[in-house]
Formats: C-alpha cells, structure tokens, sequence
C-alpha cells in the first residue's frame, strides 16, 4: 500500500461500557484514528495524495488551507516526501495548531478567516511556490482513498464488522470508507452534529440543503466538522451511505467526551467523540431493532475516533458539565 | 491459554513525542494495560489464580483485601467464573473503587485502614465464607504466571523488543513479565516512585531494606504502588530484573500524566504513567548508552501502562501543575 511505513496502523480498542448499552449481544470497537500520527487520519489522506505525485509535481511542493488537522496532515506527509509546503490558516486558528504544522517544517501564512480568503490565498501562494499542488481536505479521490485505508486496516483487524459508524464533515472520510467496506456488506452509518442536516440532503437529494447558510461554519463545539454540505465527489457517492443519518448536540457530545475519558482512559476532541455519541442515540438503537426484525442483525459495531487534537484547557472546560443518563 | 476470553488482549500504543526523546533511533511501544477489562493489568493473574482453582475450592469462592485495583479484579474475575467473592476495603478507600468492585457483584466489608486489619479482616471473612481462596495481589505463583501474560501478548504484537520497563510495587507483574521476557534476551527494567530504594535492595541484597518503615505505605501519589519492599516471590526472581533501578518524584510523575493526555491522549493513574516518567529519566538514557557502547544497543523499548483508574477531579489536580522540560 503506498501509504505504508508513512501512517500508524492504529489500534482497535473496545469498551464494556459501551456494549452494556447498545442492543443485548452487541460488540463496540473503536478505530483509534486519534492516535494516528498528527493526532487524526487526516494524515492518511495527505499521503495518499502526497505521495501520487510525480517527482516533477513533488518538486514544487504542496499547499492547503486548514484551520485544523488537514493543515498538520499534509505538513507532516510533505515532510515525508521532503518537499516544501505552505499552510494558509485563517486568523483565529489556535496557536497550538498552528504550531504542529510549523513543526513539520511547513510554511504558515496566515489570512482573513472567510472562505473566501482562504482560497484565494491559498492559489496565490501556490503560484508564488512556483505551481504548487493544491492538497483540498476532502474533495479529492486521492485523499478519499487514502482514508479509505483505516476501513481496510479495521477490516484486517476485526472480523465479520457489521456497521461502521463515521463522523462526517466534508465526506471524504466516510466516502472512502464506504467504498472500501461496502463490498463486504458492511452498513456506513454517517454521524453528524445536529443542524448538519445531512438526512435531509439525502433524502430530498439536494447536496446543498440551504443555500443562504451553505458556506457559513456549522455552530457545534465539533470544531473539525463546521462544513455543512457534503463535498461533490462524497455527494456522487452517497448511495454507499445508509439513509438514517446519526445527529448529534453539543450536550451529548460534551458527554461522550467525558465518557471517552473515564470508561475508556481517551482523551480527545470533541468530533473524536461523535461516533461514539451517535452509537448511543435512539435512532441507532432503531437500526439495530429493524435490522434484527430483517434478519440481519448489527452485532458488531465499529465507530471511528476520528481525532484527539485538543488543549488540555478546553478540554477540562467541555467535559467539566456534561453527564450520560445511565 | 488459560485467561483467554476472560482477559482483553490489550493494544500496544506508539508515541512520537517519547521516540524523539530517546536515544537516536529508539521506538517506544506502550503495552496498553490501562485498557484491560477493569482497567489494570491486575485482572490477568487475578484470573489465572482463580480459574486455576478446583471445582470444589471454588464452589467456597474467593476473598481478597485491597484498596484498588486488585479489588476490581478478583470481583470480575470471579464473576467470570460465577462464585462467590468478597473484598476487604480499607476505610478511606475512594467510594469510585469500592464501587467497581460492587458492581462486579462482590460482597464490599470495610475495616480499619491498617496492614494487620486488613490481614485479620481477610481471614475472617474467608472462614465465614466457609474456606474461601485468598486470592493475594502479587506473592502467589498463579498471580505472577498470569501477570507475565502480558509480555507473551507483547512480544507477539510487537517483534525484537530490547527492553521492557515494568512499573513494580510488591514485584508481582515484574517477576511475572521476566520469566516471560527473559528467555527472549530481554533486559527487564523496574520503575519505581522514589523512596522505595529498590535499587538499594538488590544491590545489598535485603529485601526489606528499612524494617522500621516497611509496613508503612510508601509516599507518592502513585496509589497503586504504596509497597515497599518486593514479595518474597518476586524477590526470588530478581537476577531476571536489570540491577539498575528507575526512581521517578511526583512531579515527573505529574508531568508525564500530562504528556500520556496531551501527546498520547490517554488519561491514567499515575502509576500508569510511570514507564514513561522512568523512559525519560537520565538513568533510562545512560543505561542506553551503555548497552550502545557494549554493542548490545536498546532500540525497542516497551513500556507498561499499568492501570488508569482515577476519577476525573482527581486526575485534573494531578496535571494541571506538571510541566516536562522539552
């Protein structure tokens, strides 16, 4: 695989907690993307599609905008290839972040926090590296595939997985897990923060579900997943999704977050903790009803923690307030 | 095996942040026993002891005395194998420990906080119980032979390991992880909170290296490892353990607790973080050195994380005053 010896196979962990409260004989696992090198699985896609270039394009360097994990993803993968690379990130981003891409050695330039701004100074310093290849955080088959990668890895890990729940942003995480899990009968379940309105999207079949708020960030403290409408390349392949989209607020986030801590000792951000959130609501508790009505029962669940990429003081003033009902 | 399907075969974790901080290319593998079904390794043996019992010892079920994490195991390992159990508790043990007992379905009996009451205590409610087994924490062959499990699990998930650091209380999981590890030509090192003067033992060759002060709970915020001098089993078995000694102060301590949350992303006991308070230490890197120049280089070092059972307030004054010099 060519992302080999450049990303961590990262381990799958379990939980009792978690099994006692999803349908009686069911089994939880946890993909523990957080750990991946950078502190997220952004870093397989960055690869991915660091690594496909040709040495000519190499040669030029990369350059991306990101507010968040992309931005040291695609540091650290250009620091694998040693080849330049430029990060935009907007004013605002936490110094912390900002420095975990400067640590790879990448340039950091910052502009106006607006979409707009972001991608306008993103092609300017592209063209100012001499032609840089732009490295776009979801829309991209090449990034796509490469998170498909931790479907591959977990497959290989845990045998005979069910349903596989993903926390979902821009879409090239659960697209590229859908395409290489679909083909086993694995069901994708998309987790989102409420107001998403991804279900919606789905079923009405519009991508952008409202078009006035399309660019505006997603109000959730899942800070990795503030884009609204699924990207075109994850939209062209949603029919890999289930239907039924896991929504999910902050007070249930904040929860599951506390709950990551102390039944499963992990400390990580709050979209780290939305497929474990999702795992726990009705509606998937409904899934796992119909689907034994069908005869084809989810036993085996898997839900990826997708990042961990958080300051110890957040953290403490996120999960200092919420509590599951038990 | 004869733990199989009652223990987890728990993850080993990588860190780049403790990888940098070692000799020029050493990898740091961290055995993920804070992750073990009731959080701590002490679940192994505590099921390797009693699934090895008779049919008839059994059917009298099981006691042991304890203030943490060696409670939460017998209880569940007794419930696996469905008998009776009972633990004597301390006065003053945390209400979260005596409760993750409880919740195992053992009979809870709190006594005086003292060494002799907890002994007495323990041998009473045994008799009551009509002969229950003593189920000891660590001097009992059974205990240590399912502690070494965990090196078994370790060095088949991860090859050609050079070294394991084994945080050591009464020498239990450190007897049990040599007598696996040492055929392989691992060197097998012991991590201790300062005060313990292990090295001190070994070297004059006095198990009890103070007699006035060897009953008296060692101080450190380590709670897990209050015991001074190790148990006569393990001290029968300490020409497998390397004879220089791994001492680490509560600051290290504290500011290793906060390098597994914020590099790691595990939150744990502080025991649980002193492997890597020791890896760090200028002992662990003159010890290094040493093997580089005998041509015998450590370039895989394992680390055991040992347990993570600690309530949320308590691990937050813990870290929040830690800072590692980087």
């Amino acid at each position: 695989m060519r992302i080999r010896g450049h990303v961590l196979r990262t381990p799958v962990l379990r939980s009792d907690w978690a099994d006692a409260r999803l349908a009686p004989g069911t089994m939880a696992f946890f993909k523990a993307e957080h750990l991946q090198w950078t502190g997220s699985f952004k870093l397989r896609g960055a690869v991915n599609a660091i690594f496909s270039l040709s040495n000519e394009e190499a040669r030029r360097g990369v350059c991306a905008h990101s507010s968040g994990n992309h931005a040291a993803a695609v540091a650290c993968a250009a620091a694998s290839r040693s080849i330049p690379c430029t990060i935009v990130v907007p004013r605002g981003t936490p110094q912390a972040k900002q420095d975990n891409a400067a640590a790879y050695g990448a340039t950091i330039v910052v502009c106006e926090p607006t979409q707009q701004a972001r991608r306008q100074t993103v092609i300017e310093q592209a063209a100012r590296m001499g032609g840089a290849v732009l490295i776009h955080p979801y829309d991209d088959a090449l990034v796509i595939s490469g998170q498909g990668t931790m479907a591959l890895e977990l497959l290989e890990q845990c045998s005979d997985v069910d349903a596989i729940i993903v926390p979902t942003s821009g879409g090239g995480m659960i697209s590229g897990i859908a395409l290489a899990a679909a083909p086993f009968g694995v069901r994708v379940y998309a987790a989102e923060p409420l107001g998403k309105r991804l279900g919606e999207a789905l079923s009405t079949g519009a991508r952008v579900v409202d078009p006035a708020s399309a660019d505006a960030p997603l109000e959730t403290i899942a800070d990795a997943i503030r884009t609204r409408p699924l990207g075109e390349t994850a939209w062209a392949l949603r029919r890999l999704i289930e239907p039924t989209v896991l929504s999910v607020g902050d007070a249930q986030l904040r929860a599951a977050m506390r709950t990551m801590a102390t039944q499963m000792k992990q400390m990580v951000e709050p979209a780290g903790a939305l497929a474990l959130a999702a795992m726990m609501t009705p509606a998937f508790r409904a899934e796992q009803e119909l689907a034994e009505a069908q005869g084809r029962p989810i036993r085996r669940v898997a839900a990826i923690i997708c990042g961990g990429n958080i300051d110890l003081a957040s953290w403490g003033s996120l999960v200092s307030g919420g509590v599951y009902r038990s």
